[in-house]
């Protein structure tokens, strides 16, 4: 197989390219510092057309197809990216500068979604929620007969995200979640790694075409600029979009689709900064500054979920705790990031925290070499934090903030003061939190997922997960992006009102 | 019992008065053609604070009491709708003109939609979702502990519907929904019906009290404007918007909460033109020139399921059935419609649809006594349908639009050409439906609720009851506004990891 560098709409191969300038772009290898050498076209205008017009043919066919003939085609999906996992792993590495044990991980967690709902919907009946029967006993107004089913909302467009190339991007979470609930999928391909969406989008395109899926179910789209984007959401035939990125891609995103003539719902998951709050009663606890620090700098911090601050009471064994976190942190090696913008960014936003006279840097190791950034650890006492609200935004990579309280109360009007999280992890005994249940209670209304006395990396793939939360967390809190239920986002409620077994076969089957 | 008239925020009712020139105004009598004699008050920004504050500081606790304690007071609000049936159905009748039988069955749904709620509540764990246990043998990363767990959203804005002061008002489905899940309310009343609102607000409160939920939890804010309703939506501590009424009503809310720094969820159900197929075969099934005549015509055609559209091909047979439905459409009486401002409306766009040259007027009684309309029944062909999107509006009273095909594949054109709908029908036998399947499998995408051989009034409150459906039928099609099923609207998940079941006992009761 070979990266094609071109739109792939349904099974077509475009040869349409887009008439700008500089019609094709290339992605960057961070480790060398330098392009790779395969290129990428523009999806044109045309091409976004197609895609859209094969999309809305397909819908009917595909949504309405037995559940286990449509796991078929995503179990087949599973299969050919374990078939071709070396050279996946190969281009992700070139594109991402993650390392090989993590393409591993990440494509092993790629081809568990696949599986997981294969499996849900390959159950008799997954689309049915419930029935009333008939009763024409009921004087007057007999009760009509209701069948609920759950149908697909149309096509989804889903943008890939930078730091999850496999299971966040062509094929991650989004797109599986999509297709297992019947709807087609096409895709606006992450321009920094698009060699390697170029490689699964084919493997899609090669399972669809073995399993007898209608064309048009599957697109994958290309573009180094954001046009491309607005103009797929603005696409009056897309019904759904998933996202998961910054804040501002992720809002952008959101406020375009809500202002089109018929407002779709948009899935944004944009990060949080996952806090962290440290009871004194377990500050001694064996292996707790190292899995901290694990956990900040894993894959250079670049996760959604990478615990940004940490919150704890100052205290003789709270300095001491700084101090080792400071002290292991600041040996750890550095490492690529996934762009040299991302690289960038992290700099500048690491940056504008450092600098403010306000905050300490324990940790802030010059970075030397292009794209390799070390790990940063800052400090504030509790007023400054709550004085400076950028002081909660997001800095994407290895840096966490410390805030120092005064006392526990303190917990309390931080945990108002905070905006709405992906996660929030509290490391206490249970004293602690028996002691402190306004804390509790108020931490418990801002975040998707609550952990006790464990870190926020490393997101399980299981029903009972919430990847999601409450703005700017997510765009809806009522969904999670990871795990079974994430096929929600795309399913909506129908009631059948006195259909004959023969008719309703017609539409579910 | 007697009509306040007056802000009730929480356990207060207001003393100050907007501050503008007219600040009372008195609902209407469309029967007796005047108003009615109670002064309503308008809510003023200090009743907005002070009722948003109250309902964000008892949301902590009012969200996690347990889900039985919190169905005590559901239960006592039914009670009291039961106990006060007399007066309240007087008021209603007063300011509606809908007759007492109606008022009867409305209050009926509502203690149905109340006590429907508290069970569901009162269910042990209600609000548990699913769980994976801890699992150490999985190697390097061992499972954790994970309950998912259902958790209100925050203090939602509810708006009246004019045309059900009971059943999706004060204390209809959507405040019913959201205080089930543990969400505040915070009604703006429909100034049509406010004297209604205010007695129902009362017995709400008395109900909240005597069960003993916080202060807070519930208030009912009065105006004639819109002022109210938008300042509410902007208020940054609104975390959800339910409403029933029209699509320029439910749009305008739409955009503004999408557009506020912090988007929320906004459930809103406005309308459609509810289309039915008849098919050749059945044209001469008994009863069905009434059953339809009925659906009409049913409380002035005031319903947002009433059949605005009735589809079939233009044959001898259909063409006597048209012929029946305008004689016994056209011995209709007149019904008083809800309040001149409607009646108006309907009297306008009945008239721009009759008045189109290429429409045929084959029911048009003069309504000549104020307030009081007749059923109207329109005619055009499929060509000048499809020609003409406005004649897909919806004409909220006793207005029908018979569209004539030359043949039954004109069906598949029009399913194409509808927007979205919360149902349709389809009168037809099987073999209509085998042979039209595609036809279908499109009208199948465009509502919340397909129906077979009968009409769409008289919506069933139960869990598989769909009442929704694509935009503009509702601003969400993944939700319903009817049925057990409309508490998802103000719930979102939440992940417990590694908790102890005591720690999660502060939070889930």
């Amino acid at each position: 197989m070979k990266i094609l560098g071109k739109s792939q709409i349904g099974y077509e191969i475009s040869d349409s390219f887009s008439s700008g300038k500089e019609n094709s772009f290339k992605t960057f290898d961070p480790i060398l510092n330098c392009e790779n050498s395969f290129e990428i076209y523009e999806s044109s205008d045309n091409d976004i057309n197609l895609a859209v017009q094969k999309a809305k043919k397909s819908f009917s066919e595909f949504s309405s197809i037995n559940g286990k003939i449509r796991a078929g085609f995503l179990l087949k999906i599973a299969e050919k990216l374990d078939l071709n996992r070396l050279f996946l792993k190969e281009i992700y590495c070139l594109e991402s500068a993650l390392p090989d044990n993590r393409a591993e991980i990440e494509l092993n967690r790629t081809i568990h979604q696949l599986n997981e709902f294969a499996n849900l919907i390959s159950q008799e009946n997954w689309n049915f929620c419930s029935e009333q029967k008939v009763d024409f006993g009921r004087k007057h107004n007999p009760k009509p007969h209701l069948q609920k089913y759950l149908q697909a909302l149309g096509t989804v467009v889903v943008f890939g995200a930078s730091n999850f190339p496999f299971a966040y991007s062509t094929i991650g979470g989004d797109s599986a979640s999509a297709l297992a609930a019947g709807c087609p999928v096409i895709v606006k391909s992450h321009p920094m790694h698009a060699g390697t969406g170029d490689l699964v989008a084919q493997l899609v395109l090669e399972a669809a075409i073995e399993t007898n899926m209608p064309d048009g179910i599957f697109s994958n789209l290309n573009s180094n600029g954001i046009e491309l984007g607005q103009k797929l959401i603005l696409h009056k035939d897309i019904k759904a979009v998933g996202f998961t990125g910054s804040f501002m891609g992720g809002m952008s995103i959101y406020r375009l689709a809500q202002n089109r003539e018929e407002p779709i719902p948009v899935f944004a998951e944009m990060g949080s900064v996952n806090p962290i709050f440290i009871f004194e009663s377990v500050l001694e606890t064996n292996g707790l500054v190292s899995q901290l620090v694990n956990s900040i700098q894993l894959n250079a911090g670049q996760f959604c979920t990478n615990p940004g601050l940490i919150i704890l009471v100052e205290t003789p064994k709270s300095v001491a705790f700084v101090e080792d976190l400071k002290v292991l942190l600041g040996r750890q090696d550095s490492q690529a990031m996934l762009h040299p913008n991302i690289f960038k960014k992290y700099s500048e936003n690491a940056g504008k925290i450092e600098n403010l006279e306000s905050v300490l840097q324990l940790v802030k190791t010059k970075d030397l070499k292009a794209n390799f950034s070390y790990p940063k650890l800052s400090f504030c006492s509790s007023k400054t934090f709550l004085e400076s609200e950028h002081l909660q935004e997001e800095v994407f990579g290895a840096h966490s903030l410390i805030v120092s309280c005064k006392n526990e109360l303190e917990f309390l009007k931080i945990s108002e003061y905070l905006k709405g999280q992906l996660t929030a992890s509290i490391f206490s005994n249970e004293e602690d939190l028996v002691r402190n249940s306004d804390f509790l209670k108020q931490i418990n209304q801002k975040v998707g997922r609550l952990i006790w006395n464990g870190i926020p990396t490393g997101v399980e793939v299981c029903e009972s997960m919430t990847h999601g939360g409450p703005f700017p967390a997510t765009t809806d809190s009522r969904f999670t992006a990871v795990g079974k239920d994430a096929i929600f986002r795309f399913l909506r409620p129908i009631t059948y009102q006195n259909f004959s077994t023969k008719i309703l076969n017609l539409l579910i089957s």
